[in-house]
């Protein structure tokens, strides 16, 4: 494996963590005595929900605008990157344009809305939403910030790992592994940066759902190979087809392999969340927590630190989960 | 009023602060827009359905147990003080015995076994649980830990008030207004203590579950009074029949009110905690977010720090609230 620095490092996720400070929740990282019980090790969850628009995603979206002297920004986005810059964009009183699809759920479009963003709809059967955000961009001059394949968003991302290592020292803790959800990996990409830099003998590990482990099995092969088409998931939020560009030179580089959970495993985890730790995840933002409690992982003993990403869930689904799925 | 000095001030409180450090969560702040824009003021909202055990109470339960000079404690309890006075015990290497009804839900028999605790069951219609735990303290020496009325509780309590105020200061803000939840009345007499002392121009407010209003009527009338009884209230949390003699005293003198809200005005502000913070609400835990939304108390411009007190609610009931109720 090559020894040529990586593209960004500790100091670029500090920069980050310093444009962050009062803007970003520094979400909390929770322990708990019945989860620490039931895998027999001790966790450390760091809860993203609770991070403005209910994700992380606003960290890397905030990075990147504040960084970018554009007068906009214009992104693609269903879910939780739609917000992030939304938000992100407004504070930082910048212009925000959201390529959406049609067909995306009324709530979303109405969150991103009530952010004042301006939304731009696509026909996801026969239009290319990085066209058309990249047509936007050539007329306006606004920046395109991407979801992850971007060197201040996974920066921004970064900020939950430093967080991870800051918090636990808090608690006297230094953990032993580290368990991070992989959708395109910008978020894993970021917390690796952090937590490699600062604890080097930690392990790092990306969860994905199953079916959609691109990266476990592009780590495996050292090289990026893509999901087969047409598996569902219940983690709306991790179904990238493949490793980004950026993410994956970092992740083969950092991560020490990954993990899959079930969509069963992932509702067991959402209603664990609920009843013990009093935080709402959606499923995507709580695959991490699924693999660890599934026993993917050897952490007999160790100190593990565990992400939940974000918490936008629908209500009917959420109390379907609830229900035992 | 009375002049006099009351039983316990900042002092105590910061103390107990000191004592809670590394062993309670410092639940977070959190704003948001959404909610913002619904009142038109600004709240910060203190999260303490992450504290450990779910709910505020391990604070006081901690508290007291670590003042204690007794090997082992005795509470009764069926709900979130059972778990709170059970966890500070093992963390404290103590005894603890809970009285708890022989009707209590099984999950929460279940969970205070778990955390090491014994369980008496008394008969709710025939026995006297202050009779039983008296005669179990008598017997093997334990301290009694009560729900509310008792200094060092009180004290352990207040110290959500010293976060608020602290974490306020971090965001550059000062509230001008704090509603917290009131059932025996230790919660808001701690918080007020606190936040009287540091910030003497807020207004601190009393929020209670209609029907149950006994310390908004005891602060109007200038003594205590009770509740009449068989009054239904979706807050299982917050039924006792009358202010504590010093909860009383303390609030007497620190409140400016006290607010109410209806059944469907907490099933309202659940549904919100869900869809906008992701935290997991239970109804006597939301009562301070419902009266403020339900425009009970004129906060127009204002920042007001709202307590969301517990999260321990049981799956069927939290996705009927998520329904509309």
């Amino acid at each position: 494996m090559s020894d040529e620095p990586l593209p960004i490092g500790l100091r670029e996720v500090s920069e980050a963590t310093a444009r962050l400070r009062g803007v970003a929740v520094r979400t909390p990282l929770l322990h708990d005595t019945l989860l620490d019980a039931l895998v027999g090790a001790r966790l450390l969850v760091k809860v993203e929900p609770l991070q403005r628009t209910g994700s992380f995603k606003f960290r890397g979206a905030y990075n990147a605008i504040a960084r970018s002297t554009a007068p906009a920004v214009v992104a693609w986005s269903s879910g939780n990157h739609a917000q992030g810059v939304a938000l992100a964009a407004a504070l930082l009183g910048k212009r925000a344009t959201i390529v959406m699809p049609a067909d995306a759920p009324r709530i979303k479009q109405e969150r991103t809305q009530a952010l004042g963003a301006e939304i731009v709809f696509y026909d996801r059967a026969r239009e290319s939403r990085e066209a058309i955000g990249a047509a936007i961009a050539e007329r306006t001059g606004a920046a395109i910030v991407r979801p992850y394949d971007d060197l201040d968003v996974i920066a921004g991302q970064g900020t939950v790992g430093l967080e991870i290592v800051e918090q636990a020292a808090e608690l006297g803790l230094l953990p032993d592994l580290a368990v991070v959800c992989c959708g395109g990996g910008g978020l894993i990409a970021g917390c690796a940066t952090a937590l490699r830099a600062l604890l080097p003998q930690i392990r790092v590990y990306a969860a994905e759902p199953a079916g959609h482990d691109d990266t476990a099995r592009s780590l495996a092969r050292g090289e990026r190979v893509a999901n087969a088409p047409g598996v569902r998931s219940i983690c709306d939020a991790l179904l990238a087809t493949e490793p980004g560009e950026l993410t994956f030179l970092i992740n083969r580089r950092l991560l020490a392999g990954g993990l899959v959970a079930s969509d069963a495993e992932v509702c067991r985890a959402m209603a664990l969340a609920f009843s013990e730790l009093k935080v709402v995840v959606e499923p995507g933002g709580a695959v991490a927590l699924a693999a660890v409690l599934a026993g993917r992982l050897d952490c007999r003993g160790r100190t593990v630190a565990v992400v939940l990403s974000g918490g936008n869930v629908d209500p009917d689904l959420y109390a379907r989960v609830l229900a035992g799925c």
